[in-house]
C-alpha cells in the first residue's frame, strides 16, 4: 500500500462533514483502497465483474456433501440461462457474470459468459494423495489470473470472486487448516447442508488429507493478525501462511513442524480444488491491475490465503466481502486481517456475498469523491 | 401480516436453486415483506425515497452534545447542496432525498427538495417538563404520514427514515427508557462523539428528563422480544411499550409501575423531538401505503417504538437497515423484534445507514422473481 496515499486519505477523511470516525468500517475500506490504487481518492470501483470459477473434486467420493457431484455442472447451467442467485445479485449490483469452467467433471457447451479453461475433470480425491499436480495447480492459477486481466480488459472497475463446486468446502477448509494451523474440528462446517454424520466424516476425510500430504505435522503460532485492516503481510511479515506452509517454492522455511514445509503451491495441489487455484489466480490478477478485488466467502477465503503466501501484497486490493456461516471462513479472514462488511449467515458461495458487499464498497469510494468538506460547506467542525 | 402470503414465500423460498436456508438472514426479511405486502412475490422494493427530518432540541442547553445547536440549520444546507454522505449514498442507490423541517430553530431559505412543515422553533428542555405538547407531537406525526403519503404517491416503492438534530440521540435514549423500561445507563451513548464528561452529563440529564415528565418509576418486564422475525405484537400483544407506557391515549393499562401509565403519545410529546414524532408518523404513512420503511439508526429505532405502540402491526412493513454504535439502539430493535441488516459501526444518522441496507433489501426480494425453481432449471434436489 502506498503510505502517502493512505494518509492523504485519512486526513481527507477527517475534514468531511460528518463526525471523525462516524462511517465506522466503510471509512477504512476507502482509505485501504486508497493506499492500494496509490491514489485519493481511489477511483469508484464500478462496474464489477462477476468470475464464477467451477470445478470438481475427487474427494466427493468419500461422501462429505449430500449433493450430487452433478449439481456442479447443472449450476453452471443455471448460471448460463441467468436462473441462479448470482444472477439476480449480480442483475442488482450492475455486475457482469462470466462463468469459467476450470475443472468440471463433465464436457460443457458452448455458451455465451462460459469461458472454457478446463485444467481437468476435476480433481484427484485429496485423502488418498495430492489432489492435482502442482503443473495443474499453476494452470489453473494462470487460468484465474487470465480472466482477472481480461475483465479488467473489458472495462471491469472491480473484480469479485464466485465459485461453484460441489465438496469444495471440503478444500477450502482442509486448505485453511494448512494455512492458519488450526485444527480440522475447528474450521470443518457443514457447507451446503451436511448433517452431523457427514460432518464428522468430513472432518475425518480433512483430518486423512492432511495427513496422507504430509500438512498434518506441526503446530505453533498461527500469525493471524487481528483487526480492521492489514495484509497477510502484517501478521505474517515473511509470507509464511501457517506452520507448515512456506511462501515460496523451495520447501524451505517450515517454523515449527516436523514435517519438512511445503511451499504454497505444493499445499494447494494436495488439498485445494481447481477453483481455489483460478480464483487465487485471479486475485493475484485483480492486484496486478490495481483493482479492488471483492472476496465472497470461505472458497475464496481460502483461495486467498494461497494467493497472500505466493505475493502478500495482493491482500492490500482485497475486501472481504461477507462472512458465511462456514466456521473457517473466519478463522481464514483473521489470518488476512481482513474484516467482513456483511454478515447475515449465508452459505451459498457463487460470489453472492461478494455482490452484496459491492453498493457498499462503492459507497465508501463514493463518499470521497463527493461529499462536502466542514470548511467547503460552512458547517461548523466541533474540532476546529 | 397476511398468513397466505407468508407461507407462500417460505414454500417458494424452498422450491428455488439453492440450498434451502442459504441466504440467511435475507431469506427472512423477503418472507417478512411478502407477508406485509399480502402478495408473493413482494413488489420490488425500488425506487426508493429518503426523508431526512429535522428539528431541534431544547435539551442541548444542558451541554449533551459537543456540536453547537447550528449546525443542524447548517446540515440543511449542506443536504440540499447535495454534499452530506446521506446525498452521496442516496446517489449510490438510485433514492430521492427530500428535506422536511419539521422544528429547526431557524429559518430556512426555501429551496428545491425541502419541505416546510415546522412545527415549532426546536423543542422546550425536556429536562424541565415536556419537550412538546401533545398538540404539537400530533402535528409532527401527521407531517411524517402526509411526506410518506406524498412519496408513495410520486412514484417512491420504499422509504427510508432521515433525521438531522443535534442532540437527537439524548431524545432517542430518553424514548427507549420510556418505552422498554430500561435504564439510562444501559442505553445512553456518544452520539457523534461525546467525551466521558458529556456522555455522564448526558446520562444524568436523561434520568432527571424522565423523572421530571412521569416516566422513571415502574420496572418489571420489558416486553421486548427476541429473534429474526416479528412484531411489536409479538413479545407485546398489547401494543404496550414497557412498564410504563400504555398504546392508548386514555392513560389506562399501567403494567407493573407505581406512576399512572403514559400513553405513547404523552411519553414522544414528554421526552421525544419532533424529528421523532415526525419519523413515528413515516412509518405509519408507510405502512398504510403498503411499502416497506427501512429504519436508519438509533433515532428512528427510537421512532418506530412510537409508531409500533400505536399500530403493532406498522412494525410487519419494517425492515431495521442497520444497527448503530448507539447502544440504546439494540435495545430498541429487540423490543421491535426486527434483525439489522448492515453492522459496521456507523454512528451518522442522516438515513445513511438505512441507504446501505437498500440494496440488500432490493436483493432480498429480487431473488423472488428471478431466481429458477429446482424443477424449472433441471437442477438436482437433494432433499427430493
Amino acid at each position: 500500500a502506498d503510505p502517502a496515499a493512505l494518509a492523504a486519505a485519512r486526513a481527507h477523511q477527517d475534514s468531511l462533514t460528518k463526525p471523525r470516525g462516524a462511517l465506522g468500517a466503510l471509512e477504512e475500506v476507502a482509505v485501504r483502497l486508497a493506499g492500494a490504487a496509490a491514489v485519493n481518492p481511489p477511483p469508484m470501483p464500478f462496474p464489477a465483474a462477476l468470475a464464477i470459477f467451477a470445478a470438481d473434486h475427487g474427494v466427493h467420493t468419500q461422501g462429505v456433501s449430500p449433493w450430487p457431484r452433478e449439481v456442479t455442472a447443472q449450476m453452471v447451467g443455471n448460471f448460463l440461462a441467468g436462473g441462479a442467485v448470482a444472477n439476480a445479485f449480480a442483475a442488482q449490483v450492475g455486475a457482469s457474470v462470466t462463468v469459467v469452467d476450470v475443472g468440471v467433471a463433465a464436457d460443457l457447451e458452448p455458451a455465451p459468459g462460459l469461458m472454457v479453461s478446463k485444467v481437468a475433470y476435476g480433481t484427484a480425491d485429496m485423502s488418498q494423495g495430492p489432489a492435482m499436480t502442482v503443473e495443474q495447480a499453476v494452470a489453473a492459477l494462470e487460468a484465474g489470473i487470465t480472466v482477472a486481466r481480461d475483465l479488467v480488459g473489458r472495462g471491469a472497475r472491480c473484480l469479485v470472486t464466485g465459485d461453484m463446486g460441489i465438496a469444495n468446502t471440503t478444500a477450502s477448509a482442509a486448505l485453511i487448516c494448512a494455512f492458519t494451523g488450526r485444527d480440522p474440528d475447528v474450521v470443518t462446517g457443514r457447507g451446503t447442508g451436511a448433517d452431523d454424520e457427514t460432518l464428522a466424516r468430513k472432518v475425518a476425510v480433512i483430518r486423512r488429507a492432511l495427513r496422507v500430504n504430509g500438512l498434518a505435522e506441526g503446530s505453533g503460532g498461527s500469525g493471524s493478525s487481528e483487526g480492521l485492516e492489514g495484509s497477510a503481510g502484517q501478521g505474517d511479515p515473511d509470507g509464511q501462511g501457517g506452520p507448515n506452509v512456506s511462501g515460496g517454492s523451495d520447501g524451505s522455511g517450515g517454523v515449527s513442524g516436523e514435517a519438512p514445509a511445503r511451499s504454497a503451491l505444493e499445499t494447494l495441489a494436495a488439498v485445494g480444488g481447481l477453483e481455489h487455484a483460478a480464483i487465487a489466480g485471479f486475485v493475484l490478477g485483480g492486484a496486478a491491475a490495481r483493482v479492488p478485488v471483492i472476496l465472497d466467502g470461505v472458497i475464496a477465503g481460502s483461495a486467498a490465503l494461497v494467493a497472500a503466501a505466493l505475493a502478500p501484497g495482493a491482500v492490500d486490493h482485497c475486501v472481504a466481502g461477507h462472512r458465511s456461516a462456514e466456521p473457517g471462513h473466519a478463522a481464514a479472514l483473521d489470518h488476512l486481517g481482513l474484516r467482513p462488511l456483511v454478515e447475515l449467515e449465508m452459505r451459498l458461495g457463487e460470489g453472492t456475498g461478494g455482490l452484496l458487499a459491492h453498493p457498499l464498497v462503492c459507497a465508501a469510494v463514493r463518499v470521497m469523491h463527493e461529499v462536502a468538506t466542514f470548511d467547503s460547506a460552512g458547517v461548523t467542525d466541533k474540532e476546529a
